[in-house]
């Protein structure tokens, strides 16, 4: 254990999943998702188990990650297992007379299921859980705000850097490597995720993946980028226009930008995630494109790119002080492009803080 | 469905794939790897399932991969489906009255099976199945040798031209961020796993993350590194010394340099992976540092940089033309350093063919 101190995040942490198990009436939980472990305390091994009761926390790793996991781990005794973690979990159930014991059902696969049964011996019910360490890791401490307020300014100090290098006969991988290599010049751990920069018809496609197309005259370029920091992630998109964009693209950007500052600025503590997504949704119904809004209007960011609240048609969670989301809603159309304008913002009672703020008006590069 | 001409990659693969259940006796195979499905059908989406049975193919997808999946997959029909792929797949089984199904068990959550019998509704018998696409997987065809080929090129010169910048007070990140700069300079996809620069006592960690540690005189550095070529990749390292190896040290190196050599050429079609794991093992047992090599000789590389066949001790598997693995022995000494070569091989009958043809005798950096 790293730290008997009782004021560590992994301490307040652990403290709020068994608030959580009490609540469920959930006598314990495995844990198996690794960013979920690692949320808890603080391991960050690629391979473990871990185990919470009332009482007491339990980590298995392999010999690779023993003695990463005594210098990480906080709260919890670590074991040290030769083989097969996920047997030798259930002989510990077994052994430890548990009866009932909660699992993370989209975080465990059928096989490792099977080695737990194998190991517990039939006495003991496994109770399927779903998303309750998550709901714990949507709500951010200063601590997790500050990191994705890092790699927020660095993904905007980026995006600005890499805004000088766009003009046409540039390929959109140059423009991603330059993305990537900047992001870790300042001091990002990388990007969290595959960084996108889709032009001309490509755009369209709102997971497209990175090509050698060249940019060229009179094209939209989305942007979609973010890095990591602490173990942090941000996540913002732009689209620029390379060339003087006609009318009609004017006032599609326009449309997306205002249902964009309309949905963050909706975004209090309090309202429904699904109430989010229809401001933006309504105000791109306004201007006759709701149609071209293809998906949801954003997520959570944290540890992970996509965690919890969706914020999605007809969500009814709650957005809370503390929750990181994405507001991103585009307009798409096939063959010819697409416009999305994202930030990643923290949910506050004072309103909305943007922590991806990089100007949204120098959209038009020639 | 892309094409129908029976002569493209896809079409033998699932040749192979349904001589392969014929032999195991299996009606039909559920896919749910999604790197298994890219390799049997070309589809490249993030969420889908595809049924495999003597006569048919389908590809279950959701409303975000329809178009993309018409235009990249071979030999299945495409099922659109809006909610819930698994329940979707389960109620296909039920009305079509499939009896039994092989599903991947290792490539399955506990939540999507219970979506899965829950649609099935009871009457289908499911078998789990483990490793049998990853077994076609293994054994590479000329373009795909050819791509991992292409990605060993780029892998070697991004190593040689980092080199140059590798001096005392550059940061670990710094050439992290460098190599991987240069890789999609080249025309790489980008690396095919998180590069490992570590230097002085971290290279003692076989699976160090990045650091912002200044490389120091005097210290060993080691550099893990691959690039994607064409979605295929490479995996190479090697070690250097900053400033004038002592000779404990540079007898070290050599004996590295002798057990990785050794073992490469042992691995020919008809062995079996285990002995090549030993050859490695017996020949730093001679110089008596066996003890100090603590992971696996090797491993399969592909679409993914983990595949079959592992290196390992005791591995009864026979090598075959046409698998690619990894070949890195190595020597670890906690808080002192340590030394890993690696190459990147093709099993042939006439002998390997190294796809990473860095130098190995450049290791001193002045």
């Amino acid at each position: 254990m790293k730290s008997d101190s009782p004021f560590n995040a992994q301490a307040k942490r652990q403290n709020f999943l068994r608030e959580a198990l009490e609540e469920r009436r959930l006598p314990s939980l495995l844990v198996t998702n690794l960013t979920n472990i690692a949320y808890l305390t603080g391991f960050r091994g690629s391979a473990g188990v871990a185990l919470f009761n009332p009482r007491e926390g339990v980590l298995w790793v392999d010999p690779r990650y023993s003695l990463q996991a005594q210098q990480e781990a906080w709260g919890v005794e670590v074991i040290e297992e030769r083989k097969g973690l996920h047997k030798a979990v259930g002989a510990w159930l077994k052994s430890n007379k548990v009866r009932q014991v909660g699992y993370e059902e989209v975080h465990l696969t059928c096989a490792e299921f099977s080695r737990l049964r194998e190991g517990a011996g039939g006495r003991v019910k496994f109770l399927p859980v779903t998303g309750l360490v998550e709901q714990l890791r949507a709500v951010k401490d200063e601590e997790e705000v500050a990191r994705i307020r890092g790699a927020g300014r660095i993904t905007v100090e980026v995006f600005e850097k890499v805004l000088g290098s766009v003009k046409p006969g540039v390929a959109e991988s140059e423009l991603v490597a330059e993305i990537e290599y900047q992001m870790r010049k300042k001091g990002a751990e990388g990007a969290a995720f595959e960084t996108i920069v889709a032009s001309g018809a490509r755009a369209a496609l709102p997971h497209a993946r990175v090509s050698r197309k060249l940019l060229r005259e009179n094209e939209l370029v989305i942007f979609d980028l973010g890095a990591i920091l602490g173990t942090y992630a941000a996540d913002m998109s732009r689209t620029v226009y390379v060339g003087q964009p006609p009318r009609r693209v004017r006032s599609l950007y326009n449309a997306v930008v205002e249902a964009q500052e309309k949905a963050v600025k909706a975004a209090l503590p309090g309202v429904r995630a699904g109430d989010v997504d229809a401001v933006a949704r309504r105000s791109l119904a306004g201007r006759g494109l709701a149609r071209l809004f293809t998906h949801s209007t954003g997520h959570g960011v944290g540890l992970q790119i996509h965690e919890m609240p969706r914020l999605g048609r007809g969500e009814k969670d709650r957005l809370q002080s503390g929750h990181v989301v994405t507001v991103e809603p585009g307009v798409y159309l096939q063959g010819w492009g697409g416009i999305r304008v994202e930030d990643t913002i923290l949910v506050a009672p004072d309103g909305p803080e943007v922590l991806t703020p990089a100007p949204k008006d120098k959209w038009i590069v020639e």
